[in-house]
């Protein structure tokens, strides 16, 4: 199919975004404000949440029908919003459906690599992130940096219960910080989507020498990069939608969702996906 | 049916357990130690991990499932050994299945009024639990007592990350205790079967004066009784068996599980049941 053709059919059809829950909002919100007129169909797996303490298997099983939804939706551009899914699930996504796929994780440490000065880069993430080495091995095709990795399991509770400041917050950060520290580390990957609400009590913890990596930015830039390269830009100018599904009750999701996206939701469905 | 031919065909069949995870192992350790026995299928839904925090819905959906498979494997008794899952699908499933269907909120109710002098009794529990009201109504059933509540979100990250002392839990537990603690309690209901690991911190921030009731000794009691009524007892002796089946990995659930179990757990396979 010529560009053109491609164009003409595709660009107004939404992107689809998906993460476990409410992290993946955090990825949704860089991506539309950097491409302010795309359409946007968001799906959090609120029945299946967390990801991060589940297998590779279960985790692939979860992502496979969530990018079955969002392909019957029509999205002409999928984002896992999640690491622990990019990690797992990324390249059977890529050979399983036509769509371009983009993952959390590449573009995260793409970021990393720039970032770092000393070339000593921390990592944390979920024991799922954590143990699938995505980092290591995206950071090493593209750099010969000592990579660290942390698993923070109890991060995602925190921020979900909603104390992200506060003493007992900032004496998990430490507890979980200590071994990296102890390695130089001059750059920090934020690993998991949830992980932005903690920023603060991370900066506080880690000192002004240390970067905070946040993949949302750096996953929108990519977004952007892909959806011009395939001539896939939505063109017009009229009022864009973002429209949230989730597979458990849309209610506390409403609720938690806004600490996560920063916006009022209108439009959220439940949808069972299994 | 008679007695007796009901015994001779019935009594052998295996006592199915089941909970979204790790918790319904201090259920099922209580009812090991009171009828040694028995045989027991325990199914521990771990690709759907946790329950407290989802809706009523999607609960009743995940436990009809797993009665459905526990059925299949001819249990002669179900126990949902998960406050949340007995909180919101026990009507459900009894309604549904035709095996006796034992939850752990009535008994933990019962062991509560007990134990009370004062009737001013604390529950703690997931939301999915504190929210239902469930152990609210199961205690005024029988007493006038005052009943205050408190859901303690972080419990179940913190016991399955394996942090049960110290000072990052001891904060956690005064934070979640200081309301409950304000209303001059005398008895606090262990309303989420995780928590019995987090005993030693409650004691020692709770005082002596308040007793702690998990209800898993009181669940035993009653699945006891039941078979007493019902002609089911296992009546030979022989080697009791201990089938373990989760819904992923069977690996991680090998090595946490233990922490629940205290003992090793040699049969554990993986059955996906959606």
């Amino acid at each position: 199919m010529k560009g053109k053709q491609k164009n003409k059919i595709m660009n107004n059809s939404p992107i689809g975004i998906f993460d476990s829950g409410f992290g993946g909002l955090t990825v949704l919100s860089a991506i539309n404000k950097m491409l302010p007129l795309e359409n946007i169909i968001y799906f959090g797996d609120t029945a299946h949440v967390p990801y991060g303490t589940k297998s590779k298997n279960t985790v692939i099983k979860f992502s496979k029908m969530i990018t079955s939804f969002l392909i019957k939706q029509e999205v002409k551009l999928v984002v896992i919003a999640c690491n622990t899914a990019s990690a797992f699930a990324l390249p059977v996504l890529r050979e399983t459906f036509k769509v371009p796929i983009i993952g959390v994780i590449s573009p995260g440490a793409k970021a990393a690599v720039s970032a770092s000065k000393n070339k000593k880069i921390g990592i944390i993430g979920t024991e799922g992130t954590v143990n699938s080495k995505s980092y290591f091995k995206e950071i090493n095709k593209i750099s010969k940096a000592d990579v660290y990795q942390q698993a923070c399991p109890l991060f995602v509770p925190l921020v979900e219960e909603g104390w992200t400041s506060g003493e007992i917050v900032d004496n998990v950060v430490k507890k979980y910080m200590k071994p990296l520290l102890n390695k130089n580390i001059d750059t920090l990957v934020l690993g998991c989507t949830h992980y932005p609400l903690l920023s603060k009590s991370l900066k506080k913890n880690l000192g002004t020498n240390i970067t905070l990596v946040d993949s949302a930015k750096a996953t929108a830039q990519e977004v952007k990069s892909v959806l011009k390269q395939e001539f896939l830009f939505a063109n017009k100018k009229r009022n864009m939608k973002i429209k949230f599904y989730v597979s458990d009750s849309s209610e506390k999701f409403r609720i938690i969702g806004r600490r996560f996206f920063g916006k009022k939701m209108s439009y959220i469905k439940k949808m069972e996906i299994d």
